[in-house]
């Protein structure tokens, strides 16, 4: 036999093929003669593969009725367990298949139409790998069912096992008169993953985590499209991601930061059109609100209002998206704190530090009292629920405008807090004692919602991209 | 023309041309005159397709030599917005398919062999639809990079478009003598998900969810695989991912049963084999934790040491687990503040309530004007600085054992614990006061673990499953 190292090689072993059928043989029986030897040769010693040779340690193929192009993948993958899944017509090539891969293969029968059953032989011996093992599915050979079943299973199976990847043997030349593929032209191509040719889909993984509520790691796949794509107008979406990742975080300096400059640049002539200005009135108002926090915390002056509304009402916002009770209540019995700190403040007070006059301990002494429905003692600084009661003392409106009922409702999650174990004690708030805390702060959000005519919305703004539809 | 209500009435018109190509036509030419348009009429009023006709609002095929299956894929699909990848050999089928389809395409031109061209029109056809758009992938026909690239983006793209369909005409019969599909046996072939089809595969993402920490996630996998699979070894995963959500949201109570019902059934016959058996020493030492976590809570007796040193280990690992500042300081200040309270209840003692002695008073007094270099008030309660004083006061051997330098760095961060904004004050902790706080509390955590000999691990278990080979 010639010897055969390279594909061009088998250029004159073609012509002398293509005589023989001329001269009226019979292609198949010339072929398997007089080409099939030699390409085999070829592959056993040099696969030709696209882009580069990989080592893979498994490689499943579907079998159709010509194994000579499935021998070729068996050969160019070069994995040491092989699986081939055949129909009941392509069993009778397994042993052909087996001498010329020289390679033992494990048969799976399957249907030529059912695509589930082949989903379902892929997945069983998935199931068993390591998670990085490097597996090549051959698409090659079978019916349409096949092939799109096999490939189907494959880049759904792409997300658990990395090193997964499909292949089949194209080839560049078909020779019309032959109505054969010219050999020699064989390549097995691996097929590339969606998601490394075309790196803008990221932007698709980047909304799916935008949209959980993970603004950090959206902000990484949006930093990284600029890069990938060159496109700059990316920058503003990682910025928007960011501004929200800290915002949750109570970074509010920085979310403000982030807030201020994606305004800035929205504003400027190259993104003028950019998508997100669609969503410029809620962002304006949302960098409204990080700027009131940040002044009051800042100035830690109670008497910045909306300052205060502004943080209180991220502190509800975090305890309403926030699964864990022990945390959901933290936020919320700050959020209440909070709000009631505010009004003390308006009468001058502090809860620290009171500074009660003999006639106001007295008073308040029986407002506790009242609430409790028994005794009750005035201490140096007052805790929640006697900040609750001295503003009813004070004539606070607010608190005045509740029932005796509505605070007593109230008494026990109010003394309860110090007992969180998140706080000084040991025990875990249940989710009743959690809404009645949330919905005493709620209600105080609202009052001074009213009172200021500011009622922000908090959602993260919807992402705007060039050209979607209306979804 | 004869009526073609279903596709048997296209027999007596297969057995008509079939006697045409006997007679010596040309079966191509034959094939087109005598067939096609009965075949064609019949898709036109009713198309066939499996396992049943969805509307689709918008559908890509790629075409090859054969436009015909093409056609009957865009009739079956029914698309008001139809896309066709062709090559340039194939253009010229466009104007028959338009004519036969009787709709307007939107032609794309791509390389038969280049599979990241086609990942790239699809994807630009795809971004600019609303997620929920219904849209069908046809395969039918082109080069097996054609489907193949197709399929591939398809199944890449139903994570994020969640009505996106791949299908194919499929054929129930092939002709051998007339070496062509039947007539009348086209199927339109709407390819199941892979998710769908194999039920199994919610392990993988039950597995993803698992690994990255969301335990509730995981555990709704875990059940729905029950009743998918009807494999009842499902539910001990479903407890598992339970016991470690309740156990990081803190509910000592709910971790401890679900532990103990998975060891339970873990030690029962019919799951002696289960996997999860592997992982026992680690289930049983982590549930022997959460039994002394209970204890301790229950009690609240500050001498259930093995008690403290779970809980305190708990909030420990929280904080490490947590990206917010805030959260994070707040869960270092209470594992620091349990441990401390335990140390100074060995002396009998409480911060809330320390009975300190005039002697001791000005002991306290006098450790905390050295560590705070300069005058020092001791009040009715003692705060975290003031434990640690009064500790160093009471000849406490590990407070003993920090240097006064040591000391004195942690002082600013635990007087700063009451102005953090999640418990009174308007502060975020920076990364170096958590990290500082942290640092204490571990020593102190350290401390006494090496005296109860006891070391656990509240790293999760890993997931084992049945024959999975080592990773």
């Amino acid at each position: 036999m010639q010897t055969v190292n390279n594909p061009g090689d088998l250029e004159p072993i073609w012509q002398a093929y293509r005589e023989a059928v001329r001269a009226g043989g019979n292609p198949h029986t010339l072929y398997r003669e007089m080409v099939w030897p030699h390409l085999l040769a070829l592959w056993r010693t040099a696969p030709q593969v696209y882009p580069e040779r990989r080592s893979f340690r498994v490689s499943i193929h579907t079998l159709g009725t010509s194994p000579e192009a499935t021998t070729l993948a068996v050969l160019g993958t070069g994995a040491e367990e092989v699986y081939v899944l055949h129909t009941e017509e392509t069993r009778r090539h397994l042993d052909q298949l087996e001498a010329d891969a020289n390679r033992r293969v494990y048969p799976k029968e399957v249907h030529k139409s059912d695509v589930a059953q082949i989903y379902q032989q892929v997945y069983e011996i998935l199931k068993r790998l390591p998670k990085d093992t490097p597996v090549a599915l051959d698409i090659t050979s079978g019916t349409k069912a096949m092939s799109a079943g096999l490939a189907a299973v494959g880049f759904f199976f792409r997300r658990h096992y990395s090193n997964l990847q499909v292949v089949y043997v194209d080839n560049e030349e078909y020779d019309q008169e032959l109505r054969r593929p010219k050999a020699g032209t064989e390549r097995l191509m691996i097929l590339p993953n969606p998601h490394e040719a075309v790196g803008e889909v990221d932007v698709l993984l980047a909304q799916e985590l935008y949209e959980k509520g993970d603004f950090t790691g959206a902000s990484g796949y949006f930093s990284g499209l600029v890069k990938q794509t060159g496109r700059q107008e990316y920058v503003l979406y990682a910025t928007l991601s960011e501004m929200y990742g800290a915002w949750w975080a109570l970074k509010f300096e920085e979310a403000l930061r982030k807030g201020k400059s994606l305004l800035e640049r929205l504003g400027n002539d190259p993104y003028l059109l950019h998508p997100l200005n669609r969503q410029r009135p809620r962002l304006q108002a949302q960098v409204e609100l990080l700027e009131e926090a940040n002044r009051f915390l800042d100035s830690k002056d109670l008497g910045q209002r909306r300052g205060v509304l502004a943080v209180a009402a991220t502190l509800l916002h975090l305890s309403e998206e926030e699964e864990h009770p022990s945390l959901k209540a933290l936020y919320a019995y700050r959020a209440l704190e909070l709000l009631l700190q505010e009004r003390l403040h308006r009468h001058g007070r502090r809860a620290e530090d009171p500074r009660l006059s003999p006639e106001e301990k007295e008073a308040l002494g029986q407002e506790l009292a009242r609430i409790l429905g028994g005794e009750a003692r005035v201490g140096d600084r007052l805790g929640l629920l006697d900040v609750m009661a001295f503003l009813r003392v004070l004539g606070d409106p607010v608190l005045k405008g509740m029932s005796l009922q509505e605070v007593q409702g109230l008494k026990g999650v109010l003394q309860a807090r110090n007992q969180s174990l998140l706080v000084h004690g040991l025990e875990v708030p249940t989710e009743k004692e959690v809404g009645k805390v949330a919905k005493g702060a709620k209600g105080l959000l609202r009052a001074l919602q009213d009172e200021l005519r500011l009622q922000p919305s908090l959602e993260p703004a919807p992402l705007e991209f060039w050209g979607r539809r209306e979804e």
